[in-house]
């Protein structure tokens, strides 16, 4: 069966994986960044980015990076991890944090309540806007897969959203030591919908201590 | 110069270092002690409950416990850590959660607003009551260290005081992945306090990430 995965999704230690206050100066919101900084550190994160000179580290971060795409098919992220506009899309100018060639290459779905005609991008990556909400996105993004496994990108309350109703069947969350003091929390009010799971992993880097959970 | 530090003092994924609610029955809140299960695997750890049998595993987390007490001289705990008596001290036959023989092996302040007789345990520990405060607590303390450095035990809001106000020199936690849902959060709020604290290691055993902090 096809998987609903979760990769990359890190927590500062005091349990925000984003930080208030998105905009376009901070898509992870204030001090959100700060969560991904390891990233741009390592191999797989730069290439990841763009990167073409296979600059970066090696080691456990780099391979939790690089694992994150392995038999993904398709792509469902909510709204905000697509853009800051709230409301109407607007002039429909905006097509995402990631410029015109994003780190996707796939059919990616975004949840809105707003519609809006797909817009395919370099690099194969084509967004599809779903209004009928997280099951009828996640039935569209698996029939996309076509047999292989989809990735919840995010944001946050997407990912407690699916976590809720036990939609993800493993969740990868790097804890970053840093404070980031507001933001969105991963795990508050969530012990109840975390019974489902088994930690089948930690281990660390110099820098995060990965921990991944899978669906009993 | 002495230092004052706070070892093994874990944390779940959910931000609890300790349950709610505790009483005789749940000295560590209802659900705290699978915060420390991971220490009763341990050779140290046992070895530190009165295991003589050598028994347990070495390794990461064993090394962490048994550090614990490398060059430590005295030992500070807020009065929830020492019992869960609230108020007066009644008759005086609560003698801490340890039995006879405590782990502590020398003097040990118990900060309270409530006067009491110092109590001699077996084994070299000592009970002494303070009734003045964390910083006359911790100046008895590092009196009675005699140039080694005090460690402070806990409880939660002992060691979030102290972070506060800047007397920690050296904070390890252990963040174990379980979920307690409620209980007593160690970093909510603690964002500025962390500020002054660098990140001086992340390392994982396959069942707790270690993370260790220093004052800068």
């Amino acid at each position: 069966m096809p998987k609903l995965r979760v990769h990359n999704f890190p927590m500062s230690l005091d349990g925000f994986a984003a930080g208030p206050d998105q905009s376009v100066d901070n898509p992870l919101g204030v001090g959100g960044m700060r969560l991904h900084d390891w990233v741009f550190l390592t191999k797989a994160g730069r290439a990841m980015m763009g990167e073409e000179d296979g600059s970066g580290e090696e080691g456990i971060d780099s391979d939790f990076i690089a694992r994150a795409d392995d038999n993904v098919g398709a792509t469902l992220m909510g709204r905000n991890m697509f853009g800051p506009i709230r409301g109407d899309w607007g002039d429909e100018s905006w097509k995402g944090w990631w410029g015109p060639n994003p780190p996707y290459h796939h059919d990616t779905f975004v949840l809105t309540h707003h519609r809006r005609d797909s817009i395919e991008m370099e690099g194969g990556t084509t967004f599809h806007f779903v209004t009928d909400g997280l099951e009828a996105g996640l039935e569209r993004a698996f029939a996309a897969a076509n047999g292989k496994d989809v990735r919840l990108g995010g944001g946050v309350a997407t990912v407690r959203a699916a976590l809720r109703s036990g939609l993800i069947d493993e969740l990868h969350v790097p804890v970053v030591p840093v404070f980031l003091g507001a933001g969105e929390s991963l795990f508050d009010g969530m012990a109840d919908a975390m019974m489902a799971y088994d930690c089948e992993q930690v281990v660390a880097s110099p820098r995060v201590a990965h921990t991944r959970f899978v669906k009993r």
